[in-house]
């Protein structure tokens, strides 16, 4: 495994292999069962896989949420290697923007629903970064998990209205036993809001068996699902929204046979954590 | 040569020749001599030439300028043809725009200096198709034209800062006998327009003249020769400026020694031209 620490050590290591289908996994590190299913996606579909590693504080928006984001390189290289990932890219903020950078992704109004009203400016910082991490490695597919639902959707939009070259993947968000969705956050909850963390998903699988069972009014569902996490855990929410998974606007009505996403953002302490529900019906 | 009236064409005769250097030419159409100066140049820096003929509507603040834009397909294939350009893509403006399309490139803060106070809008509409563009035909190399200096400037800007893998080259002005620089626009003027026209370059030259000797104020070499193109022009000037060439920042001192842009937008009737004049000391 070559593992580039600058933009010229990644043109190397990529020139090296030239011509061969290339898949892209981008990641902030601390990575987990869930990015490397990713990897071993992208293994599958191509003959080299790369990844990168960084931690970009373009898109955190609250300066103390980039210092205490957790880290653990030496471990991450290990995971990567042992997955035969081919290149990993470990860039510098330095060296991604330099003095004076200022050019951005507009992501248009998307940046403002669901995760953008809380974090503002954090969808400009991904697209942006995303955008740059297509142009330096230039894969055929890249690969990104379900569990950040719009920053897939926004990745996507920016793919068709900016016409890169690349085929996007999102794969189902992988879950401890208990249910809760893989993050590097869930690394910073103290033991007894580790123990509450599954019942974010819980009270998602509670707002689709009530669609399940009939229930159309989505702020009804949205209610009884939002009361059940205030009631039983110390969740402070951010939003629990039920959206059109391609519009992002909210549903007033909703059923079985409706695509939905049910999205869910919360805060344990000071850690963000989110999950979601994305539902289409059965073809047929 | 090829033409490719949409991407699916397009990507069928780039892949043809998968694995050559490849030069690119982006152009609104109604070409002249400086386009053809440009892909001259690729053509002998690079395997294989592409070159676009697209009026982007996104570029265009005032929609009854993007309707007088003067076209003529038929004649540019002719000279692309003649040039031995290999590739010609002319999508139509559905296809790079579909309904939805929102997400764009944000230029930062030069957006709004020169030709971006008069033209709101118009550098976000040319980051965004030349980005566009720089996807769909994945050049090496990319040839622009100084009379767009800050056209130039900003896709500098963005190639860099968005780390497209892309070089870019810009090549002097070409100017008519009379030293009108060559625009398409230029066919827009009425004859006694056209006669005047060469005045606008004149005002840059005597501006510089006036450096040359001395003068050492911008403003009253701002000021000579804007008197100049009024007394002896029917010009309605937009802005005359001298600033700096890379923050386009506008300069108090100026002399032989320090790098200077001296740029002019003006109106003849409603044709919009633009000229400059980039001066940097020579080396030693």
């Amino acid at each position: 495994m070559k593992i580039a620490s600058n933009i010229r050590e990644l043109r190397a290591a990529l020139d090296a292999h030239k011509g061969k289908s290339l898949g892209f996994v981008p990641t902030m590190g601390f990575l987990h069962e869930g990015h490397l299913t990713l990897v071993r996606r992208s293994r599958e579909e191509n003959q080299l896989t790369a990844a990168s590693i960084f931690v970009n504080p373009t898109q955190f928006n609250d300066p103390e949420d980039l210092a205490r984001y957790p880290r653990d390189l030496p471990a991450d290289l290990g995971k990567l290697e042992k997955e035969g990932v081919d290149v990993v890219f470990t860039p510098t903020a330095e060296e991604l923007y330099p003095k004076d950078t200022e050019i951005s992704i507009n992501p248009g109004h998307l940046e403002n629903l669901l995760c953008g009203m809380s974090r503002p400016g954090h969808f400009r910082g991904m697209l942006t970064i995303v955008s740059k991490l297509f142009n330096l490695v230039r894969p055929e597919r890249a690969y990104f998990g379900q569990k950040d639902f719009q920053q897939f959707l926004l990745i996507s939009k920016m793919v068709a209205d900016l016409n890169f070259p690349i085929t996007l993947r999102m794969l189902p968000t992988l879950r401890e036993k208990d249910g809760l969705a893989m993050s590097s956050r869930n690394a910073k909850l103290a033991p007894a809001e580790r123990r509450q963390a599954p019942e974010l998903y819980r009270s998602l699988e509670m707002g689709r068996d009530l669609i399940d069972a009939g229930m159309e009014d989505a702020l009804r569902t949205v209610a009884a699902s939002m009361e059940y996490l205030i009631e039983h855990t110390s969740f402070e929410i951010d939003y629990f929204s039920i959206v059109n998974p391609i519009t992002l606007e909210d549903l007033e009505k909703v059923s079985p046979s409706t695509p939905y996403l049910m999205a869910v953002a919360a805060y344990l302490g000071s850690t963000r954590l989110i999950d979601n529900i994305l539902h289409y019906p059965p073809a047929g």
